[in-house]
């Protein structure tokens, strides 16, 4: 099959053609301006491929339940233009062919799930700390919708004893994308993450934060590996506090043969930065067998 | 048919006899004391009513993996008798029939899912807080298990800025169960909850504290509709405080039909207690369909 693959973010779409086997041929980047300005551009490279099917990991909200009148429309984006636009009818409509919806990082989640470090597993959680934070969550060998879809990234943490820091998220202030992505790190220091590389202090309160939000994620999804990437793992001396931490606030409460393990338990991404795109094309092959 | 079900407690076994629409004909209870007097008293009893399947939702951590040499064990409890005790292989050898099992809460949620509030939903919690807080979660049309089952209660949470006490749980201190549980009550307060009625501080912390969990559970497991029992909710003055906090909390980040009208979305059990033990039928069922 000839397999279409859409990332859209917030900055810009990521269009790539492959198959059913993951392999990816050809690939190109479009800025996001308005539907009107992006949409054109997108269906014609579409069209121009002729591909049998189309995967989508579109920035949030969306709406993903298929009874709703408004399934596959972007919902309360802080994006006016793209707000309650329908943008998987506009592509049924210009290519007649099956389109997959999901987020952007449930998209990164079922590609890592079907090629990377989470093949073979029934379930596992893909979390990205960058600008903001998200998460996508594989449980019992599916993407988990239910009522929306996770937004994880918004639960509220405890605070670190020495954080004074008030939090960025304008929702939730201290929530863990508040406390823990990048702009809040560049706020509360006064630079950014790569500059403070060295400074102990930043990374073992990112890691405190961190490490809090993994506690619930396995208490409540119970997820058999949890992936973590984005622009802050890039600082990999992350890692090792992370899995500390996590041990330590866990305190033995739970036994289990993953978690015996944290090296393999809590890992980077591993499809080089290609999981986002490989899970579209498999949003693709799901579509078809709908 | 006629099922067997058992509510596995720390302090009682309470045994029934139903049907698969959810129909009890008769029901005991018996002490829990060690399994070698416990278990032949169990074991006499389901022989002698002739069952064709029984159903345990029985006190953990337990293991649930059906590909793991301990499936069907009690693990890690503090109940030392019971600790690594093989219960669905002793009702398996003694009854010859299909045993089904899972965690306690887990079996109140599948009542629920079945008969009760959540019947006709695919997906919703189940929340006990009494002496501990315990949560049960079913997703996308089945009890979601993964790498063992949730342990929610145990979720870390931001501590409201007036309450100066450490918190009960011997693991974590100041998670959910450490901080509103029943007994974290007692021992802030200094009394009962039941004679803690009309002190508005207590419940707008209370309620604080449980609004938030369930702010953690929207984005993470993200249920189409939370159920809240237990000893501590027979404060029904909570509901209406909960779920005014829930509101402020998420303040708008998620919209959902169901999160619009949270009268409908946070409810007390529909089963009038009879959740577990009709939970237990369902687990019989599910067991003889495997």
């Amino acid at each position: 099959m000839r397999l279409g693959a859409l990332e859209a973010g917030g900055t810009k779409m990521v269009c790539a053609i492959g198959d059913e086997t993951g392999k990816i041929f050809e690939q190109i980047s479009i800025p996001t301006e308005t539907p009107q300005i992006t949409m054109p551009k997108l269906i014609q490279y579409f069209k121009e491929k002729e591909i049998d099917a189309l995967g989508i990991g579109c920035f949030g909200p969306i709406d993903l339940d298929k009874k709703s009148p408004t399934y596959g429309y972007i919902t309360s984006t802080p994006k006016i233009a793209w707000r309650n636009y329908n943008i998987v009818g506009a592509f049924e409509d210009a290519l007649h062919i099956p389109v997959g919806f999901d987020t952007d990082v449930n998209g990164s989640c079922l590609g890592e799930a079907t090629w990377g470090v989470l093949k073979g597993l029934d379930s596992g959680i893909y979390i990205t700390i960058g600008t903001g934070v998200g998460v996508g969550v594989y449980s019992d060998g599916k993407l988990l919708h239910n009522m929306l879809h996770p937004e994880a990234g918004h639960i509220l943490l405890a605070k670190h004893p020495e954080d004074n820091y008030e939090g960025k998220c304008p929702y939730h202030g201290c929530c863990f994308e508040g406390v823990a992505a990048g702009p809040a790190i560049e706020a509360r220091w006064g630079k950014s993450g790569k500059e403070l590389t060295d400074e102990e202090a930043v990374w073992e309160m990112e890691a405190f934060y961190i490490a809090q939000a993994l506690m619930t994620y396995i208490l409540t999804i119970s997820p058999k590996r949890i992936i973590l990437g984005g622009g802050v793992m890039h600082q990999l001396h992350l890692f090792p506090l992370i899995r500390e931490k996590v041990k330590e606030m866990l305190n033995g409460y739970i036994q289990t043969k993953e978690l015996d393990d944290l090296d393999t338990y809590i890992v980077p991404a591993g499809l080089n930065d290609n999981q986002g795109i490989m899970g579209c094309l498999q949003l693709a092959v799901l579509a078809c067998e709908e």
